[in-house]
């Protein structure tokens, strides 16, 4: 059976395709509209256990993206959801918060590094943009840094297209390049006494770039600049959170921010942010007027306690590590083996697999992840994927049975085009 | 015993504040910070059930706050949340969206007058940001007028604050006033060729000044303002949405937007908004980029569906107004029974009470509300209140059996002051 065959079989996607269609602009919207992964990739899902996930017509794959970070514990995880349903129970949302928000913000303070407060949003633009007014606030001046190209939300101030934004709303942002100290200081110099903050992303984690740790000089400068100015540095750790370090990304670097933004993992897929800062901003962070509907509900808080809790009792950053160099060195000997030479960069529980002389718009990653999708392992060709603690050795050498068809594949391809 | 004694009965909240203020800035932030409600009044909840909410000290209210406005159908309905539960059962996010999402966009175009598609996000705040986004995509414009004092959420460009924000966030914000059709068109006609949007309140409800429906003539201007320049005009229907009209609140004037955004009561508590929109923007909600981790969670769309379901079953509007004019006609009553007139404004179903001749801090009517809260009734004396389905004949009067004694309360202490 061709894709083609299959997809046309795809019948309650591509139902559900068709009627989207008339009532969501353009059939869906954002990072999971169906143009963001390969073709033929299927755009609803079902259901997800594990490291499994469903899609509508009850194909199952093994999933290296978790939901595009938030399944750090794998879908269903049973610590959380009891958690999470326990407090759901007894109402959504009231005119106050829960004792969760205490108890959450309490284990955060004792979780991470930096952490001498914290405050609860809802989306990781919430929390970055919180930590931005937080850092005006605090120091009574506007110009925030941030690295060329790299991703901190889909709001008008940081979006990554410029559709409907004007001018003024990135007015005072600056631009330096990754990992570059001397652009970085261009920058801060140009800034001057009107920088109040230098954002940096607990990694780069550019679509279809090579992901880049920072450099442990890079870090130290970025802090540097902070601490000679007065400005907040701010890691983003919105994708990033809790996969690498329970005490913040940084903590890889051992160079401590003043603010974090968080969101996506922590509470293993509940719909949660958080801001975390240091003493010092701590009066700008009370000042602020930072608010939503669902800020302060119960759940969502008691599904992040129950996940980070368990993150710390397992381990998670060293299992999903294990877990990500056990791929990595799989898909290497795979390769090396089919005639492929692969880049495989980022951190091991966030890896991005790239082919080796590959085109702008990586057509062989993206064929590789097609063939794999045949194969029942959902990857992605562009964005760093994720591991999460399902991702036990057993399903990850079942990931490299497929995984070796689709290079084998992938072979056969390029042997008939030759 | 003195409201004084009861607070320092009040062992869990006050514990509570006392660990929060280490961890938390100011102790508690946003709308549902204790110092937005009068002195004495419980900072944590526990549970709710129906009209009825609890706090952590085991104190029941009758409430008409109802979470600041998401439990229309009143805490824990059953309905709505055996259909997120049973969402939730099957995971949390996914690499893509559930059915649910197609399934809710149906319903909102057929129920909502001006709907012919709908995007969803999770604050009240990303629906208004993301409708000013699509206005300016759609139009190539900038300018977006806004009524003075309007409340359209809490990030850089609309926050009531200006800590931490920049003169630029706001650079092409201009204000009219509110059912003054001459100041609309003066802002309309500075604005010229950059008009992007008017963006009106479903209601006028800004805090502490009696609330105002916008008059049938000033809809109208507004409406023709955008037909002649080619704006696009914004209702926030996030505060008022489904509590007056499921077909959009401005259907009780007879004008139809080009955009609305929603949140607060849409899935009765669970975390979702949405922007809805007509085909003259529907290319430009496509082209956009706007998205969050998780906005394409199945769970609050499956309770979005119950809720509006259930809501068009019951004829929630009626049911709400028919709640609020009893409880409108008994305030009133009491009121002049003991010596005081009273400012009802809003709908019924979002009643503002305020007291002739009170102060500018509301003075009367905080007591009044302490005097209630004491006696099972959980009011508030700035912001309007928000009644839900769940506010049955037998609830008012129950109520209306407190706020009785509260009156008494407030005529003794005046008594004794004289």
């Amino acid at each position: 059976m061709t894709l083609l065959d299959r997809q046309q079989n795809i019948s309650r996607d591509r139902q559900l395709r068709e009627r989207a269609a008339h009532v969501i602009p353009g059939g869906m919207w954002g990072h999971q509209r169906a143009e963001a992964v390969p073709a033929g990739f299927p755009q609803f899902f079902d259901s997800g256990q594990g490291a499994i996930v469903r899609d509508v017509d009850n194909h199952e794959y093994i999933d290296f993206m978790c939901a595009w970070g938030p399944m750090i514990l794998g879908h269903r995880n049973e610590v959380v959801e009891q958690a999470a349903r326990a407090q759901a129970e007894k109402g959504q949302c009231f005119n106050g918060p829960t004792e969760q928000v205490v108890e959450l913000a309490e284990l955060v303070v004792e979780m991470v590094d930096h952490a001498e407060w914290a405050l609860f949003q809802k989306n990781g633009s919430d929390a970055m943009t919180g930590c931005v007014t937080i850092a005006r606030a605090g120091t009574g001046r506007r110009k925030v840094l941030v690295a060329r190209g790299a991703y901190h939300g889909a709001v008008p101030w940081c979006s990554p297209s410029l559709v409907g934004v004007t001018t003024e709303d990135r007015a005072h942002i600056r631009h330096f390049d990754w990992n570059d100290i001397d652009s970085l200081n261009a920058a801060v110099a140009e800034a001057g006494d009107d920088l109040a903050a230098v954002v940096v992303s607990a990694l780069r984690h550019d679509l279809g770039i090579a992901m880049e740790m920072p450099s442990v000089e890079f870090a130290k400068a970025a802090r540097a600049a902070c601490d000679e100015t007065g400005a907040a540095l701010i890691v983003d750790d919105v994708r990033a959170g809790f996969r690498l370090d329970l005490g913040g990304s940084w903590n890889l670097v051992g160079v401590q921010p003043d603010l974090s933004a968080w969101s996506k993992a922590i509470a293993n897929g509940h719909p949660l942010a958080m801001i975390t800062g240091n003493d010092r901003f701590r009066t700008a962070a009370r000042d602020v007027f930072v608010t939503g509907s669902f800020w302060y509900s119960g759940a969502p808080m008691a599904a992040a306690i129950a996940t980070m809790r368990e993150l710390r009792r397992i381990d998670g950053p060293a299992l999903m590590r294990r877990a990500g160099e056990r791929l990595r060195a799989g898909l290497d000997e795979q390769a090396a083996r089919h005639g492929f030479a692969l880049i495989q960069s980022g951190p091991p529980a966030m890896p991005l697999l790239q082919f080796e002389g590959d085109d702008e718009k990586s057509s062989l990653g993206e064929q590789f992840c097609i063939e794999a999708l045949r194969r029942g392992v959902y990857m992605h060709h562009r964005h760093n994927m994720f591991l999460s603690c399902a991702h036990t050795d057993a399903v990850i050498d079942t990931a490299l049975e497929a995984t070796e068809g689709a290079f084998a594949a992938l072979h056969a391809q390029r042997t008939n085009n030759e």
